[in-house]
Parts: C-alpha cells; structure tokens; sequence
C-alpha cells in the first residue's frame, strides 16, 4: 500500500525549489543546504538573504567596461595605477577575478556579458560589442586582448570582433594556446597539443 | 612586477563570502553563484532572499516529533490517517523526507537533531533524547525503529537510546542492512557484505 506522502513545512519547500533553481545545485543539494540555513543562527541566513539583495540593489555595470561595480565607472578604470591603452575584452565578469589573480596584467578589461551563438539566438547586438567599439574610437586604445573561452562559441567571437577592430589601427591579440600547467601530456586533447607544438618556445 | 589586484565590487565579494559559507560550497563555485544572481531577473533573486528569511521566520520545530514545521504540532502528528504506536527515530528532518518518499512508512517520526558524537562534545542532553522518552511515557507506543545512519555515530546513538527503551515494554528495531539495490557486489564493503550474508532471506 502507498500511502499519503507528507512534505516538508512549506517555507521549507519553498526554500529547497529557489536554491534549486540555481545552476549546479540539484534537488538533493537544494534539500541539504535548506536544512542547514534552518540549522545555522539566525543572523547567518539573514547575512546571506541581505547580501542576495543587495548585490541586486547596490550594483550596476561600469559604463566603461561594462563590468559589475557599487561605483562608476569602477575601480579599475579610474585607476591610475594601469595602462588605460590595452583593454583586455572577457565574456564575463568572473573572467575578470581570474586575470586580477594572475598580477600580471595592468590594462583595463571590457565585458561582453556573453558570447556569439546562433543557436541560442545570441547575435552581435546582444552583447557589449557596440559599447566596445566606441571606447576604441577615442584612438587612445594600441592593443586589444581577445581573452574569450578557447571554444567555438569563444572564437567565433573573437573573431568576429576582430573583423571589426581590423580598419583600425590597433594590435589585437589573444591568449596563447598550450598544455595547462601541471597538466599531463597523455590526457592533452589534439588541438590543444597541436597548438602547443606550433607554438613552441626556445628554452 | 606583481601589480596590486582589484577585486570584485564590495557587495559582490560580499555574497561570494556569504554564499562560501554554506557547505559544499567551495570559492570558485560561491563566485559562479554570485555572478549567476546578479545575472538573473531581480524578481528571482529576491524570491530566494526571501525564501531565506522565511525559513527562519515561519518554522519552529514540532513540539512533539522535533521536525521542522510551519505549524505546531506538525502535519505528521496531526496526521489521523498515521499510526500513532510507532515512532522513527532520525538524526535529522532530510531523513523523514527521504522515509516519506518510500510512501511506505506510515507511522510518527522523531528528530534526534544530531547523534551522539564524543569526539565534537555532543553527549545524550544535546539531542531529542529527553523529548523522545517523554513521548514513550504515555504508553501509547507499541515500536521505535531506530533509523539512524548505519555509520559508527549512527550505531552508538541507536545502542544509547536502546538502553534507556529496553525497560519499557515496547519493541525496539532498526531498519535493515545489507546490499544496496542496483549496487554491485564487487564494491560492496565487506561489513555491509556481511550484513547481507548474515540476513539472508530464503526467496
């Protein structure tokens, strides 16, 4: 006999169907993390809830380069310390933590907000091309850094960018391709070795 | 030359902390969440604040079974369709929803809310223990299936609340071990293999 199934108290449900909702999080997580805010102090949840708000309420995107900041333009385009002539171009904001880890690079970035994909229906005018474009017009810019994914989507874009940075007088490069560091020859895909052999270095 | 980093805007580093903190959740995956939520509609980031605060907000725990409930006493203990002769004992609510999507299981539950754990100074007097006694006082309880996890905590817990049952006249049980369905024999561990051989059933 199968009998009446009785859920959980409904503000509960309603927790473990919106974490669920987030990417990466399936309905065995969504229910673990559920109980955990339920476990945890009060002023803990409501830390949490208040920054999910807030990162909504206080933020906008840099009319520059159009990455997320609480001030614009943001900090690294106010920045004195960089080189305001190289703009490094990502498909998303997150691209950006990743190259500010790294130390290495002193320009400024522009986001994309996405990449070219016919399939999805995501053309030219839905990304931050435009706003690009009209940043390059002040001729203050030598180089521009295509660091879109090593994909297709990724260098369909690329590409596509590069086509219209051509008239102008401009350096465009990308990132190199290569074996990752710590990575093992054996497991390295064929393209990826094709394009560290091509572009192998002296030592 | 290492040059200074800049992170992200205040409130997004701000959630990527808050969102770290929830278990499972590692740096990379808080910073791809935050991103996530400022992508999304504001519409749905503020339902998942909310969903937040509601949770602590509108539930208490059952004052009879010790569940989490948004009514008092719960939907399970109000239950007229349940048997009220038998409880099961849990460590946490996620068990009973694990129990009540078997739809097989058709009596009370009891929440421990944690085992016994010596080494991080849980004793008895930290979990439901009192609470459940009180409930086997009225001698309406004719079973308690102790439906702790079968782990080294789990068991000690079960042996514990055994202990303080045993002079009362009702049936103590345990949910069954052995191998788990669509489970391979090769990679069984040799004591659930045990358990297995042990508890054979003829067919």
């Amino acid at each position: 006999m199968r009998i009446g199934f009785i859920p959980a108290a409904e503000p509960v449900t309603r927790l473990i169907e919106e974490l669920g909702k987030l990417p990466g999080i399936g309905p065995k997580s969504a229910a673990r993390l559920a109980y955990y805010l339920l476990r945890v102090p009060e002023a803990e949840a409501r830390a949490l809830a208040e920054a999910i708000t807030a990162v909504k309420d206080e933020t906008v995107l840099c009319s520059h380069c159009q990455n997320i900041t609480d001030s614009d333009p943001c900090a690294v385009c106010t920045s004195e310390e960089r080189h305001h002539n190289i703009i490094c171009v990502v498909k998303e904001p997150l691209d950006i933590l990743a190259l500010e880890r790294t130390g290495r690079y002193n320009g400024l970035y522009h986001v994309l907000h996405g990449v070219l994909s016919p399939m999805d229906g995501i053309g030219p005018e839905d990304l931050k091309i435009r706003e690009l474009m009209k940043r390059l017009e002040t001729g203050l810019v030598e180089e521009v850094i295509l660091a879109t994914n090593p994909n297709l989507e990724g260098e369909a874009t690329s590409m596509y960018i590069q086509r219209l940075i051509s008239p102008l007088d401009i350096r465009v490069t990308r990132l190199a391709r290569g074996l990752p560091v710590g990575g093992d020859l054996e497991y390295a895909d064929e393209v990826t070795l094709t394009h560290a052999l091509e572009s192998r270095q002296a030592m």
